[in-house]
């Protein structure tokens, strides 16, 4: 196996990293991580986001395997996505940054007063 | 305490997480909780990134309350910068992502060649 490396430009999983390290990714697959989700439901619960950073977003995670879509014959047809067991693996690691981010922000909120205070 | 939830898009944790759900200040934060280091180091750690970003990102990091800057009268002047004990608890929780891609990079990568072998 080689020796992989986030800090080198040129190596794969800082690409990787570019995509993941990302908030509507992070948003994304956290919900996933609850089950199944259909397009549109999904656009209203990450609010925001448009159709089309959502569109994207969901193929880029698709081609990373990350998360699988599924279209169902109804009419209209119904397209469903789900987290695989790869991006259940990495949602596991993100909601602890996403969770991270609710139980610390009053903390930040302070010390951002005190930044803009000091007219740094 | 107030109900913070990051989907939605007024809540401040919402603006919290476009800081920390990011590449730049994931590496940044990451390095740094290895000990203080200084600009043009840290510069050349960070393969890729630009003066100009790497300083608004250290701005927003400080803003933030997740790392500070020394300031020490050499000549030239030296301006390093440490990890904040609240930085600390972040960087903890970034790096098992960043160490997520390192590990699942190849899986990843053969889930590209399949989706682009696929013509999806």
């Amino acid at each position: 196996m080689r020796n992989y490396d986030v800090y080198s430009e040129n190596c794969p999983t800082r690409l990787l990293l570019d995509h993941i390290a990302d908030k509507w990714a992070s948003l994304i697959l956290w919900k996933l991580s609850e089950g199944p989700i259909r397009f549109n439901e999904l656009r209203r619960k990450v609010e925001g986001i448009s159709t089309k950073v959502l569109s994207q977003a969901l193929k880029g995670l698709e081609r990373d395997g990350l998360i699988s879509r599924a279209v169902f014959a109804t009419v209209p047809v119904t397209v469903e996505y789900s987290i695989t067991p790869l991006g259940a693996t990495l949602a596991d690691k993100i909601s602890t940054v996403t969770r991270w981010a609710e139980q610390n922000i009053e903390a930040v909120l302070t010390s951002q007063q005190e930044y803009d205070a000091r007219g740094a």
